[in-house]
C-alpha cells in the first residue's frame, strides 16, 4: 500500500465526549479528511472543489468501532478506493500509533453530482486514475 | 408506531456544508439525539447518564442517504429499537416535513459499558422496557 | 422581555467533551440557533435563507463562561438585538433551568452580505422590525 | 516569533457552511488546536491531559473575523501567550497562505481546574515556561 494512502491526525480536545474518548461522529469526519487527502495525492481535487464542475455526495456509509481513542492520541487513516459503476467506494481503517492496532474501520459510497445536484458520469481523469489502483480484499490489512 | 418515537428537529445553519445541505456527519448526531429522546421517554435515562453506572458505546453504524436537507428544514427522526443479545439495535428513518418523504435511514448497534469501559449485561429496567416494544420489519415504514 | 426571545435546548451527548461538560465551541452554535429563532419569530427568515438576497456574516463575537453545563441539562438562550449602523448586535445569556442561573453570556456583531459577499444595507423589513425592539442595558437581565 | 508558534491546518469540507466558507464556530476549534500544539511544544501537555492533575477551562473568548476561508485553503494559527494572575491569556491570528493576509484574530482566557473543577494555582512548570516567553503588543503581528 502506498504511503500516500495513510493520513495522519491527532485527536483534538473538541472531538472528545463525556466518555473521555473520540465521539463516534468524528470518525466520519476523519474518513472525509482522508478521502480528500487521497484525491489530492492523485491530483483529482480540481474536480472536487465547490467551484469545480462536480461535487461528491456520500450515499451510504458503514462504520465498525473496535476500540476507543483518547485526546491527543496519534492516529492514521489508511484508505483504499475503487470504482463501482457510477459509484466510488472508499474503505478506511483507523490505526492507532500508540497501540499499533486498528481501532475502527469503515466504508463510504460516493456519487458525482453536477451543479444541478443530479448524478453525473465520473470524468476520465477519475477513471484513469483509478484504473491502476490496487484493492486489498483483506481489510483492515494484515499488519 | 408511538408518537413518542418521533423526534422533531430543525436543520441549523452550522450543520450545513458548502454544498448547501446538511453535512452527512450530522445525521449521526441527529440519530444520537433521537436515541436519547427514545430512552428518556422510556424512563431509562438514569442508566445513561455519565454519572450513572453505565455508558452506551456505539459499536457499529450504517447510514443510507436518499435526499438532501437544507437550512431551517423541519425534520423528524423516527426510531425503533430491540435487544439483540448484549446489543441494543436502533433503527432510524429521517423524515422531511416539507417533502413528506424519508430522506435517510440508519442503524446503530450499542453495548453497555461499566465505568471500567468493559461490556456489561443490560439491567432489567432495559430488558423489561424492551420486552413489549414493537418492531417493524419494513423500514422505513410505509407512509 | 418577550417569551419569544427565549430559545430552549437540551445538551446533546455529542456536545460534551472529556471534561464531562459542554465544549465551549458549542455555545457559539447555541447562540446561532437562538439568533435564527429570534429572526424567525420576527418573520425575517425569508431574508436570511441561502436562496434569499442576503446572508449574514458574524464579524465579531465575545463570550464569557461562568459555569459548566452537563449532558441532558435543559438550557435557554435569552436574546436581545439592536441595529448599530450597518451592524446587527445580538446579546445572549445562557440560562440553566436546573440551577436557575445564567451560566454564560455573549455577543455577536453581524453584517448583511449580498451574493457577491459584499456588505449591503439592511432591508426596511429589518429596520422596521428592530425600530420598536427593547434593549436591556443590564445584561444578563436580573432574575 | 518562534516557528513553533505557527500551527498549520487545511480547511476540511465538514468545516464549511452553506455560505461556502468556514463556519465561524470552527475558528474556536482551530484556536484550541493551536493552543494544545503550543503547550505540547513547551512540554506542558502532561499537565493538560484528562488523566493529569489539571484541566484548563476557557472562561472568556473574543474573535474578530476579517475575511472568509474556503474548503481546502491552507491556514496557519499564529499564537502567543502570557500569564495574567491565575489566568493564561492566549492570543491568536489566523493567516491564509493563499492570500498572505490575516483573516481573523482572537483571544482566550483560561484557568486551571483540579479534578473537583475548582480553580487551582498554575504549577511551576507553567510559570517557568512562560517566564521567558515574548509578547507582541502589536497583534496581529506586522508581516
Amino acid at each position: 500500500m502506498a504511503e500516500s494512502a495513510r493520513y495522519p491526525l491527532r485527536v483534538a480536545y473538541h472531538e472528545t465526549d463525556a466518555m473521555g474518548v473520540v465521539h463516534h461522529s468524528n470518525h466520519i469526519k476523519y474518513f472525509e479528511e482522508a478521502r480528500v487527502d487521497f484525491l489530492r495525492n492523485k491530483n483529482l481535487m480540481s474536480q472536487h472543489h465547490p467551484d469545480g464542475p462536480l461535487v461528491f455526495a456520500v450515499v451510504e456509509l458503514w462504520t465498525k468501532y473496535f476500540k476507543t481513542a483518547r485526546f491527543d492520541e496519534e492516529l492514521e487513516v489508511w484508505t483504499q478506493a475503487r470504482l463501482n459503476g457510477l459509484r466510488i467506494e472508499f474503505q478506511y481503517a483507523l490505526f492507532s500509533r500508540r497501540t499499533k492496532t486498528f481501532i475502527a474501520q469503515g466504508t463510504t459510497q460516493l456519487i458525482a453530482l453536477g451543479a444541478d445536484l443530479k448524478p453525473k458520469r465520473l470524468p476520465t481523469e477519475f477513471t484513469d486514475a483509478f484504473a491502476s489502483e490496487g484493492w486489498d480484499e483483506v481489510w483492515p490489512p494484515k499488519i
